[in-house]
This record gives C-alpha cells, sequence and structure tokens, in this order.
C-alpha cells in the first residue's frame, strides 16, 4: 500500500496550527445577532413564571424568549427519552438549566439583559445524587412521565440481560466475590464549548454547530419545529474536541428557536463554566457478584449498575442498556445477569462519554476479577489469559464472534511493561483489559467520492472532524484506493444538505462506517474508469490509476483524455466520475439488536509508585496497547491511543465533578484538574495491535475510545500490588489514597 | 399533472422580498479583508510600471499588488482563447483595465489607498472601434498572438460556414439585396455588480462569487493557481441578474490573487461603473448579401458579420462562430456563405449577453427578408411563412432538425396582432422571427436528488439562480416525479464542492439540461422506492409516492415504514434514497461540433406610432411568442419572454454604449438609458407555444432568449411599414428616426 498504513501529516494540520481553521463559533452571517441563555439557579422546583420586562427594556436587546414563546412547538428532545425541553418548562431540575433566552445585537447587550431576567421558582426539595433518587418514593423529578417501576418512580430507564441462572450458579459457587465500585462523574473537557449559529430563511432552517451528529440534530430541529428533514441544513465545521458531548441535541433547538423569535439570524456561544452544566459523564456505582468454582472458573457473574443519569435522560437508557451488556465482560462466564439502571437526580444531565458506559463496568469487571485472582493467589494475568474467551466465540448471547485474541494481546502489554521481571521497590504493577462492542449498534453511513479529470478527488463523507484525524483518515482510503496522493485529496466537511447520510462521528465508527464507505465509493469510482478504458481502449484489466494518469500494462494516457473520449465531451465540459458507497449494519442480530461491528479493545498496563507520606501515585510506566485491526495512520492511532489513556488517567487520579446538594462545586477550569504533563506517565508506550481483522477498509477497526477502557483499574490493580490496599472509589486522589494506606489502628475494647 | 405546468409561487420568493435572500456580496468571513482595483485611464498603453509605495503606506492598507507580484501563476483567461491576464501585464488595452490591486481593512480604505497608485503608462494610439483596428495594420493590440490573418493583425477569430456555391447564385440571382446593418455594443444591466470573496486554507481555495459559471470558474483557477480542481471551491449564492456578463471568470482570479498575496480572506465588490468597465455585448456591423430567384425563393446569402470584440476575447470568438452559423436564419437557401469575425479594439471587452450573438444577425436577416418582400411587393407574412424551413429539416447541414413548426408560430404571432386587418392611420405593423440552436452545443449537467424518509426532497443541482427561477422550476420536476408538493422540495444552490457538475447557467439551458438531470435523478429515486416495496411488500406495479406515503393499489404506508423495513434500520439511523442523473449533448454531430439540443424560437409582432414632429416611436400594440415545447412554470416563463422582449426594446429604442476614442462616455445609470415603464408598449401579449416537443423534461425547451431575438426587426419593420423609411442601424432613437423620416431636399444641381 502507497498511502494507507503511513503516518501522513493531517490535512488541516495547517489551519490548525495557524489558527485559520474555522469552528462554530467563527461563523459569522449578515444581520447575525448574539445571545445569551438565563439559567436556573435553583436546582429543583416548579417554574411559576418569568420576569422579562426589565431584561427586554434593556440597550440593544431584540428579544426575551421562555418556553411561553414557542406554544407551537414539541419541545423535547433526547435520545430514547424525549423529556429534556430546550428552555425550562414548569419545572427547573438543575442549577444551570435553561430558563430563557435574551437575544441582542451584542454579546455583551445579551448577557447583560440577561442578569436582569428574573425567574418565579418555588422551591423543591433536591434529590442530589442517583442514591437520593432512589430512596424518594414521594419526591418524583418527572412526574409527568410514567416510571417503569412504580416503587422506583425516578428510574429513567432500566435496562437487563440474564443468561444462563446466576442464582444458582451463585449459590453454588465456592467463592462468591461482592464488591462496589463508584467511577465519578466527569467534565468531557473539549477545547471548545458548544457553539451554533441558527438562520431562518424560504430554504428552512441552516444551523451551524459544532456537533458530531449533524443528521441527529437535523431529525431533533425536524421533528421539534414540524418543518420537513430536507428544509433542515446542519453544517458541522471543525469540531474543537467533543468526546460524546455534542452528541444529539444540545444548544441546536434553543438557538433555532431564539432565531424563530427574533426573525434574524442568531448566534450562541457558551462559555466554559456554561459547558461544565450542560453535559457530564455518569456517576456510576456499580455491585458485582462474581461466583468462582471449585478449579478456579468464573461460574456466574450478577451485576447492577446505577448510572446516575442527572435531570434529563440525554442519552443516559442507551448508556444503561449498552452498560448492563458490557458488565458480563471479556471472560467466559456461563451465568450471567446485568442491570443497568439509569437514574435521575437533580445533577447536570449525563449522557455519551467517550467509552460509552464501558470504563465504568470495566474498572468494575477488572478490579475485581484482580481481586479474585489475588484471593485465589494466581497470577492475575495467567488468571486471565486462562478465562479470556477465544477468538471467535460471542461476547455475549448471538452477538458477533470476537475479533480480537484477548489473550494474546493482553500478553503483549504485560510483556511490553515487563511482567514477571522483578519490580522495583516500592513499586507494584497491575494490568487490565477492556472489551467494547464497537459501531454503535444499527447504524449506517453512506460517502459520495468524485474523482475529477485532473487526478484529483474530493470525498464527501459526514464525518466530524473533532481533532482525531478523521479528514485525513478518508483521504488516505480514498486516496489509497484511487491511486494518488493524499495531497491530491480533499474531505469535504459535514452540511447535512450535501454530505450523504451519516449516523454520528461516535462509538469509534469513523473509520469502519465512514471509511468503509468511502472505500466501497471510491471503488465504484475506479470502476467507471474500468469501464471507461474497456470501451475506449478495449482493455482495463490491470487497469492502475496513477495521479492524472491511467496505465493499463504498457499504455500510459491523462486520465482527462479517457474521460473525454468515454463521455464525447471537450475537457471543458466534462464532470468528474462519481460514485457512492454505504456501510451499514442492520438490525435484528444479537442482544442489543444489532450485532456488535467489532470489538474495541484496550489493554493497560501500569506500574505505579505510591508515596506513603502523601498518598500521591506517580506512574513511573504505562503500556496501552490497541488492537486497531490495521493502522491507515499510525500517528493518527497512537494519538488516539494516548489521549484516551491521559483522559483515563485523569478519571483514575484526578478528576471528578464534586456536587453539593445538586450544587455543582468544582465547575471551573481552575478547580476542576485534569492531568498536566507532570501528571503523565515517566514511561509511555503505545502498542498497535495489527492483524488486519476488522471489519473497516484494509481490515481497520475503530480506535477512538479502547485505550480508555482499562486505564482506571490497571493503575488500582497496580496500586494494590504495591500496597496491598485495594480501593473501589476513583478517583484515586492522593487523600483517598492516604487514607487507604494507613495502617488500621487497633480499636479500643 | 399535478405540479409542473402550473405557475407556481417562487421558493425563494419571501427572501427575494423581504431582502433576507444573500448575494455574494452579503458573505462574509472571519478576517476578511477589502479590496479595491486600480483601473487604467488609458485605453491603449505600454504599461511601464507602477508606483505602489504611497498606497502602501496609507491607513489600514495590507498590501497594494501587480501583476509583478505573480511570476508564478499563467494569469489568462478567456473562453477559447485565453489573452486577458487578471491584472494589466506589459500592456493596458482599454479605459478600465485592472492594473493594480489594493486590500486594506475596509473598503474605504482600500479605495483611498487605489487612488494614491501611480501606473506608468506610455500611451499608444487607442483604436476606438473594430472598423479602426481592421484597418490598422501597422498597430496590433496584441502583438504577441499570432494572428490567423497577417493582413489583419488585430482579427481575434474568424469563423465561416460554406454550404453550396453562394458566389454563382448571386451571380445567377434576378434581384441581390445588399445592406449593412449595424447593432450596437450594450450594457446587460445586471442589478447587482460583481462580487467575490476568496479564501485560501489548507482546504485549498474557496471562492464565493456570483456566477452563472462557477464550475467554469474552478476550472480557470484551478489552471491559473497551479491547484488541483478538487481543492477549489466555488460557490454561487443568489445572483442579482446577469444576462451573459457573469459567464468564464471575471473578477474571481484577480480577487484570488489579491487573496493569496494578503494571506487573508479577500471581498471584492466592484461599483456599477466598474461594471460598465467589465464586460459588454458586441457591438456588429452585418454586411448580408441575399439574391432571389425569378420565382421569389431565396438562392443565396453571403454574410460577413464584424463583431467588436474590444480589448479582450472573453466569448468574443465563440459569439463570432455562433453568429456566422446563425445568420443562416430559418429560411430555406440552398446557397449560404457566413464569415463571422470576432476583432479586437481598444474598447471594453465584450462577450456573452442574452442571445449570444443572435439579436445582432436576426436583425440583419429579419430586416432584410422584409426589404426583399416589400420589393417584391408581397405581404411579409406570407412571403416568410412561404419560404421558412418546415419541421424537421435541419437549421443547417446536418444538424439537428427543427423541432417547431415556424410558420405556424409566426402566423400565430401575427393573428394575434390582427395582421392583415387595417392599421390605424399613422402606424404600422412589422414582425419577426429569431431561431437560435439552444443549449449551448456540447454540454453535461447532473444532478442529484434525494428522497427523505419523511417525503421530503432535495435537489443537489448547480444551475445558478439568477432571477429567472430555476430553483423553482427544478423543484417542479422533481416533486412532480416524485409525488410531493413543491414547499416539499428543497433546492440547495450551486457549490462546485457539493451540487454536481454542470457546464453553466447560460444558452436557455438548465431546463433541458439540469432539469433532464433533475428529472432523471428523480426518475432513479423513485425507481428504489419501487424496488424497496417489491422487497418489502412484493409489489410495487403502480407504485404511487403521495408526500409522505407510499400507495399500491389499496395499500397505503408511511415511507419510512418501508424505508426501515427495507434497509433494516431504525428511523433515526436511516438515509435517504438518492440518485443521480445526467444529460448530455456529445460532440461530433453538426456544424458546430455538437447538435443542437433543440431550438429557441421567439417570434416578435409590432404595431408602432412614429411622431413625425420628435421622431419618437411608440409601440401601441406588442405580440411576443415563445416556442417553450412545455411551460413547466407558465408565469415564469412569461416572466422570460416579456423580460427578454423589454430588454430587446432596449437595444431596439434606447440603449448604446457610447465610445469615444476607446473610451466610454455614457457609463453611468444616469447617461445610459434602458426601457422605462413609459417606454413599454401601451398593449403587451405573450404567448407560449407548448406542442410538449422539446428534449427536456415533459417535453420543454429553454426560454431565456428567444423574446429577445427578433424584437429589434419587428420594431424596425413596423416603422418601415409606418413611414416608408428603413432605418438599418440601432437603437432607433428618436434623433436618428427623425433625421430618417425628414423628406429628402432637392441637390442644387
Amino acid at each position: 500500500m502507497r498511502v494507507a498504513g503511513r503516518s501522513e501529516v493531517r490535512l488541516d494540520i495547517v489551519d490548525k496550527v495557524t489558527g485559520a481553521a474555522r469552528y462554530a463559533s467563527d461563523a459569522v452571517v449578515p444581520g447575525m445577532a448574539h445571545a445569551a441563555l438565563v439559567r436556573s439557579t435553583v436546582g429543583h422546583g416548579v417554574l411559576r413564571g418569568v420576569d422579562t420586562a426589565v431584561a427586554l427594556a434593556a440597550p440593544g436587546v431584540h428579544c426575551v424568549v421562555t418556553m411561553a414563546d414557542f406554544p407551537d412547538v414539541d419541545p423535547f428532545y433526547g435520545e430514547w427519552v424525549r423529556d429534556q425541553p430546550f428552555l425550562a418548562r414548569d419545572r427547573v431540575r438543575f442549577i444551570g438549566e435553561p430558563v430563557a433566552g435574551v437575544v441582542a445585537d451584542t454579546e455583551e447587550h445579551a448577557h447583560a439583559a440577561a442578569a436582569l431576567v428574573v425567574p418565579d421558582i418555588e422551591p423543591l426539595p433536591v434529590l442530589g445524587s442517583a442514591v437520593e433518587s432512589l430512596a424518594a418514593a414521594d419526591l418524583v423529578i418527572h412526574p409527568d412521565r410514567a416510571s417503569e417501576d412504580p416503587e422506583l418512580p425516578n428510574v429513567c430507564y432500566r435496562s437487563s440481560f440474564e443468561y444462563g441462572d446466576v442464582d444458582a450458579a451463585l449459590a453454588e459457587a465456592t467463592y462468591v466475590h461482592d464488591a462496589t465500585y463508584t467511577f465519578p462523574a466527569v467534565y468531557h473537557y473539549a477545547m471548545e464549548p458548544h457553539a451554533v449559529l441558527a438562520t431562518w430563511s424560504s430554504d428552512g432552517l441552516d444551523v451551524i454547530s459544532g456537533t458530531q451528529q449533524p443528521f441527529k440534530v437535523r431529525a431533533d430541529l425536524a421533528r421539534i419545529f414540524n418543518v420537513p428533514l430536507g428544509q433542515v441544513r446542519v453544517r458541522a465545521p471543525y469540531v474543537g474536541g467533543a468526546y460524546g458531548s455534542k452528541g444529539q441535541s444540545k444548544y441546536e433547538p434553543v438557538t433555532a428557536a431564539m432565531a424563530r423569535a427574533a426573525g434574524r439570524p442568531v448566534r450562541l456561544v457558551i462559555s466554559i463554566g456554561d459547558a461544565f452544566h450542560t453535559v457530564s459523564r455518569h456517576h456510576a456505582t456499580i455491585r458485582m457478584r462474581t461466583g468462582i468454582g471449585p478449579d478456579g472458573g468464573i461460574v456466574g457473574r450478577d451485576t447492577v449498575i446505577t448510572y446516575d443519569t442527572g435531570a434529563y435522560a440525554d442519552k443516559g437508557p442507551r448508556v444503561a442498556r449498552k452498560g448492563a451488556y458490557r458488565a458480563a465482560g471479556p471472560y467466559r462466564i456461563p451465568n450471567i445477569r446485568s442491570v443497568g439502571l439509569s437514574v435521575y437526580s437533580n445533577r447536570v444531565p449525563a449522557g455519551a462519554f467517550r467509552g460509552f458506559s464501558t470504563p465504568q463496568v470495566v474498572w468494575a469487571g477488572e478490579s475485581a476479577i484482580d481481586e479474585i485472582a489475588r484471593h485465589l493467589g494466581v497470577d492475575p494475568l495467567g488468571y486471565r489469559r486462562q478465562h479470556l474467551k477465544r477468538r471467535g466465540e460471542p461476547f455475549l448471547g448471538d452477538d458477533s464472534p470476537l475479533d480480537a485474541d484477548l489473550a494474546e494481546g493482553l500478553g503483549v502489554t504485560a510483556e511490553a511493561l515487563g511482567w514477571g521481571s522483578s519490580v522495583p521497590t516500592g513499586r507494584g504493577r497491575g494490568l487490565a483489559v477492556g472489551v467494547k462492542d464497537g459501531g454503535g449498534g444499527a447504524a449506517r453511513s453512506e460517502a459520495e467520492v468524485r474523482l475529477h479529470p485532473d487526478g484529483s478527488v474530493e470525498v464527501l463523507a459526514a464525518t466530524s472532524e473533532l481533532g482525531q484525524g478523521a479528514k485525513t483518515v478518508m483521504g488516505q482510503i480514498a486516496a489509497e484506493v484511487l491511486g494518488c496522493q493524499l495531497a491530491d485529496v480533499q474531505v469535504r466537511l459535514s452540511d447535512t444538505a450535501v454530505t450523504p447520510f451519516d449516523r454520528g462521528t461516535n462509538a469509534s465508527r469513523s473509520t469502519i462506517g465512514v471509511g468503509a464507505a468511502v472505500e466501497r465509493a471510491a471503488e465504484g469510482v475506479r470502476r467507471q474508469v474500468c469501464q471507461a478504458a474497456e470501451e475506449v481502449l478495449g482493455i482495463s484489466e490491470g487497469l492502475i490509476l496513477d495521479g492524472s494518469d491511467i496505465v493499463v500494462g504498457e499504455h500510459r494516457q491523462p486520465l482527462m483524455e479517457l474521460v473525454c473520449a468515454s463521455r464525447k465531451l471537450p475537457p471543458e465540459e466534462i464532470g468528474a466520475y462519481s460514485a457512492t458507497g454505504f456501510s451499514g449494519n442492520p438490525t435484528g442480530s444479537g442482544p442489543l439488536g444489532a450485532a456488535a461491528a467489532f470489538y474495541e479493545v484496550g489493554y493497560s498496563a501500569a506500574e505505579v509508585e505510591v508515596d506513603p507520606e502523601t498518598g500521591q501515585v506517580r506512574i513511573s510506566r504505562f503500556v496501552s496497547a490497541a488492537d486497531v485491526g490495521f493502522a491507515i495512520n499510525p500517528a493518527a492511532c497512537e494519538g488516539q491511543d494516548e489521549g484516551a489513556t491521559v483522559m483515563g488517567i485523569g478519571h483514575t487520579l484526578l478528576e471528578e465533578l464534586e456536587f453539593v446538594d445538586g450544587e455543582l462545586v468544582n465547575g471551573t477550569l481552575v478547580d476542576y484538574r485534569v492531568p498536566r504533563t507532570t501528571d503523565l506517565p515517566d514511561d509511555f508506550r503505545s502498542i498497535l495491535i495489527q492483524n488486519r481483522d476488522g471489519p473497516g477498509p484494509f481490515g481497520s477497526k475503530g480506535a477512538g475510545e479502547g485505550g480508555l477502557l482499562a486505564v482506571a483499574p490497571a493503575i488500582a490493580n497496580a496500586i494494590a500490588d504495591a500496597t496491598g490496599v485495594r480501593i473501589r472509589e476513583l478517583p484515586l486522589t492522593p487523600e483517598r489514597v492516604w487514607r487507604a494506606i494507613q495502617p488500621v489502628e487497633p480499636q479500643e475494647s
């Protein structure tokens, strides 16, 4: 291969480095006005009204809107459960919930006037966490929504999987490991907060938004405003990081509503502080019971995961369902029961976040398996390798067969860390493996590829360029198939009016979904060139596209000549060879209703040192291995793997959104602590496992999330190895570690 | 039919009426700078240098560029002859030619600094017209270009057609009519002058321009700046009128060059005064000799047309070629010779203009035929009807057969005027017919149609919406095929990165070219739906698309359900049914190298009154008939016909660009007189002839130019009928008419 498999420099690198790259917040249209949102300072309450009179009279204000201004719309959105109105209606459910919107001639005027809006809210008791919500039978956060469980009225969604007879298996087990793990709510920390520009015209609604899912947003807007799909246009320019925070609708509906009310284009750019109050990763509590048989085999696992979904469903139900499924884990366990609960609370809503439910359950499962191995007195690596599922076995039920050799991958990772060699004094080692069904279930991607007569290529595909390098990878795929250089390929960004349909940039699916569609479209173009060569030259066997030329055996000819001869048109009148391709994963098989497109596997191995004086954990060495099938752009894959690991170090050692009675108390870039360079491993190695066994182009798999899955248990297992102390609550802050490693003082009797 | 054939209200009407519609001059991008051009005040000279120092130091100036700043580019453009640099190089050739460009932070700063640039030009004698150029053997306007005729070094292009033996036919004729006609240079008078916004980035060059030919501009820019086609993007938003003035490259290359030099996006919006100095219609002198046989039949015609192309070729060569071809006229003439000359002069360049060479030759031909009929003492209508070619006969040589019954059409037109009834005292009547091979020869159009699962439709087609209603007509075509309402269809505007290839919005070809592509794409989508119905329901025979439903016999079902069942995907994961279609007119037959796609026929009949005191011509009645094949939107067709007629009245009675030694002396909206409502016919009738015999959707033909072709001779023929005086020079201003009708004073002997 010439282009695929090489660490090509990114197509957008110059614009990104020079600042020329344009994001949603850079978009400008004539006559544009600016918006600010008024947000609730009450965590739970009845919204009795909003006094907008003073704000409306403030300088530069065009209009002030509340939900009362939109009696004709269905304002609710949410992926499976549509419970979130774009402005609060009747009730407010979290601190930071938008209650009103101000449109003014400048951002300054909009914010100044927003401060003058007075919501009239009658407070209700705040349910500050899922634990409190589950206990509160009489206080219902969504009283107009029937709960699936009348005794647990604040459960948003419940999902369960059951295989075999878990109760019997645990009853007969020689050892039952029973532990509860907690995982913190964390912030996505995309560099770019949310920004939307909405314009209504005779052409319908045009929205520019830094979104991961332009087609999903289009569908939401069409439904909310009762506009045909064909008259909603959503464009996603460069997106400054997303990690799940920019999936489905976020601020697009409210901005479109304000634009409609104002009768002019409206731009809304929120602050980082407001982004903290938009969406988060689910806090989770995982109780996991694992039964061990007399031969050390795992006979059953019973897991209950409580995901704190916060005030609105967002993608919480899907997170709960996927989490319950993935809690089964990668080991051979004949009897499985998993229950995932998405539970409402008066916190910032939780939704999709890189790894999508999986870091939480891998944290539990890979901590538990380590505890079990240590309990059994066996090597955690050997124990895992013995019981991991084999390539070709389904992950669960009748789902797709595993497309990776987990034992081998874990072995490679452990070996790179020096597993089995002597551990320096004061240090410990741990490892873990995480598996996530990738590709997002039933999903369709389409792409169009155009080959111009000068040999240059355009790719139309709706993958959002989030900084992950999708644009470059799509270009490499097309260049590889079409025989040109990457520099000859232009990959256009998402625009629902023009780029063909795509489900969204999530679930590590761009390469295997959109990439496969690009590959097929490029192959379609190639076939057209061969057909033209057959017609014009009488030969096409062995045709090679070589930049602006075609080569068939000894024959070399400019592509332009062939196109003109084939189409019987002069050069200036010819178009491009164009073809579309699609990939899809139809519904109908597997426990999740659609078979896994592939399995994203992440292996982590850590060597740590714990400072007994401070509890500070220093990662002296870290190995991450990603099973990418085939690395179309190795540097980009390593970037994904490294970035995911660092993100994982965040929730492992440092990060936690702290809520007090539903109020986020550390929601600023100063108070919320993400990894700095000094927090990174002293020595880091990323390994790409490439067996060309993925469903994507050239055998590739998705690689966006794997590196994150197993970081926390690998580090916690290393801490346990170093200190003998097991901590089941993240993050492993110095204080928490220090408290855990203190010698237990003898109780006075 | 439900949607096609109805005068549907335009899709863009609200935005156009409210001012919300966006044109190129409305476009804004962050960091945008503004440009102004420095133009030559010398009509012909050697450019020795440009002093930019003072301008460069002026407030707000980013850069000042001359051609010396672009040693690496091939700066020339022009349709067949590339002789025009985007900034003058070595020589200046007309007053108004851009010599330098200034980029500054505001338009005001740019213009102020432009006034400080000092070109150093050594004047050369000015060749103020084609007549002067042809006479000047030693003064060559383009000395570095070899002329085809060494004795006529200022001929840009010469084209000739010859059938039979004209010399013999004229020698044997019983009567040879020999006359020379002149047609004025006129201004297009688009409401919107030219505007361009150019941005360079890692994605290449992005240009927003009010152009009729985005793909042609893309090709020019790719060649000039040596960038792959796939990395040049040209977007045409709404265009505020064009009439040919916005074809091929105009200000796109110079704006892109300034943006490259400035290192930032650059916006150039020119004034109406500068638009007068950009491009015009060709002044033409037509000598036509017509031989009549003893039975009154036309035995031969010999025509020489001298088109004054001005300083640069632009589309002049093609104009000369098409004009020579069309000078053969619609009558049965066995011996034909036509020569068309495109001649350089030091005037504003002439290029495409609605009717493209044809009003000039129809002016001559239809004046001549009238003169001949009057000479023979026969009714001009009857004489024409007797000798017009019949349906099915080729226009010339082996070109396509005529797809219209000219005698019948002319009869309908004459009858509507009351031809043959008594003429009120002091008035006269005249008629004329013009035929133009339509569609622009070899040309390809592609389109994509998408049917969304809610029954709404998107059309991607690169027709520029010039105000002619193309967007609406494309929507009607798609709606008709797909069974939805026009309101459910969204037609996106041209964007070379997304809308499929199209040759351009010219030659009355949008409906028959792009429209046919849209029709075929929509049919392709319909076939896909039928296929899905066959798969899912086992039936597709007689399937009807009815908005968001499909209907097969008694069975009615939402389209969404069918799509989901067919694609085995849930509603939120499905895309659209999408198909592409194309139309093309391959090269290889007909005298022009590509057979005519259709013939655009315009019939005009006028009744006029001439004020003997002032020479003022009043059009008391006017009938225009357009053979549109099928009127997809009758109101739009009538609008085209009426608008073309009014434009024709302009060059017939009022309009002329007046040059004195190459200097345009009436290039302002005050001095240049276009028709006002008081100049329009007292009674006007537009007739649409619909025999569904065109190549476009539902039998349609193009209808953008026909109304213009025969206006001048119809009016001149009516004046001759009223006064007995024949005037062969346009425009027929009061002074010219008054002079012509003065009784000839007896010469003193």
